[in-house]
């Protein structure tokens, strides 16, 4: 089989693997090399993000030349097909450097419309939620399964999920504990893992805000392929990252947007 | 070999390989049973619950009949040899609804002094930290390896953990944050995951309140035989629950404890 004999779900499989050997031999080592990319703030960044992002490119520069490329390491890279792959290495670094099995490589791939196939991968726990226009499916460590969000209609039944408390500004955090207000659950600190248990029909809403395209745009696919709906905060496409409502089905999606529209 | 030549470790293990085959089927199970235990609040007992802890008595009756038996879900047995063990077989009932990885089995072995054996289980990535007076480990889906407690001196090095924001009254949130505010990073929502990575060495406090004496006796033994610091935020022992603070090393507890105390 040749390179371009492959689907773009396999590439991505064969991206999301390669991710995964450079990434676990640093999780949980003593001598993780994390220094602070911002100067105002704390976003580690580590040898294994690096070599993951790097590792990424060379299937892709391999199995799709002619697709650019956008990571959260190494910047875009233009493409001739119109189509581009949306890598983050490691989503969560955070989490990362606490040994938290949340964090979690993404890979997407996007055409003018926006993404249409994504991975959200937890190589520690070997967890692959992955989605595209046909399927959605889960290959964990007790077998594989579809993902099928689930059809919470009242935000009093909703469980609700977000990283940080704070969320984002001042504003923002009031917008969200507007929503957290009316649901019967919140919880936060899962990173990317939120998206896949909102896929997986295990909660109804991740509100987060502050997002780049590339913590993002994987999540979205997977989630629309398992039958949820993933907006900003006006209803408009997320793909850009910002202010994300990622929501198991158009009726909750519905009632947290009209909140956090007016707030 | 007779149930009476097992070592007690030993004896903490089977009970705690009973208790993943008894929860496992239900975990992200869509028929999944949740009712209120409580009416005032929102504390979910499962099937998966009851039956890991009768799972575990079972072990417990066949190994070890004279001891005591203390458990979340069946209360207090009565034994004659002046030990009990301590089970709660979800810790983090929360977190297990909806999906994530971070929940838990405890199992302690306690005399007069506290707790001198313990075990946390993640029976979904397949992990189990446990300590006694002899050792420390971590048996993973990537090996086993020694646990020990980091030695960072200074809070604003520190990592530190707790499960909800608001983390108990008004009074012990004010408490909670003062410390939050020294602190290089602060983290949300790992229930009893959150001692399992001070163990292992990944982040260095963790500090909650309106603890049960169930939630706490397996992490006070696995992060004491891993080198670390358990106690009320009085600094006086924690294994009866309410206030815990649970450090990596003396002098972080030092640093934590002067800050809650005064506040």
């Amino acid at each position: 089989m040749t390179p371009a004999d492959q689907t773009d779900l396999e590439v991505a499989n064969l991206a999301a693997d390669a991710a995964r050997a450079a990434i676990l031999p640093h999780f949980r080592s003593a001598d993780l090399d994390a220094d602070n990319k911002l100067d105002a703030g704390f976003d580690p960044v580590t040898v294994a993000d690096r070599a993951a992002e790097q590792a990424m490119r060379a299937v892709l520069a391999q199995h799709r030349p002619n697709d650019g490329i956008l990571g959260e390491e190494f910047g875009e890279t233009p493409g001739s097909s119109g189509r581009i792959w949306v890598l983050d290495p490691i989503d969560g670094t955070r989490g990362f450097i606490s040994g938290t099995p949340t964090w979690g490589v993404l890979v997407a791939l996007s055409d003018a419309d926006g993404p249409f196939l994504g991975i959200v991968d937890q190589p520690y726990i070997g967890e692959r939620f992955s989605g595209d226009r046909d399927h959605a499916q889960l290959v964990g460590p007790h077998g594989t399964r579809r993902l099928r969000t689930r059809s919470t209609a009242d935000l009093s039944d909703a469980v609700l999920f977000t990283t940080f408390p704070e969320v984002g500004t001042p504003e923002e955090g009031r917008a969200f504990h507007s929503v957290s207000a009316q649901v019967k659950l919140t919880r936060y600190g899962m990173d990317c893992y939120a998206y896949a248990l909102l896929a997986a029909g295990q909660i109804d809403l991740v509100i987060e805000a502050s997002l780049n395209p590339y913590d993002i745009q994987a999540p979205i696919a997977v989630i629309q392929a398992a039958g949820g709906v993933v907006t900003d905060w006006q209803g408009d496409p997320a793909h850009n990252g910002g202010r994300v409502l990622a929501a198991a089905n158009v009726q909750i999606h519905a009632k947290a947007l009209e909140i956090l529209r007016r707030t």
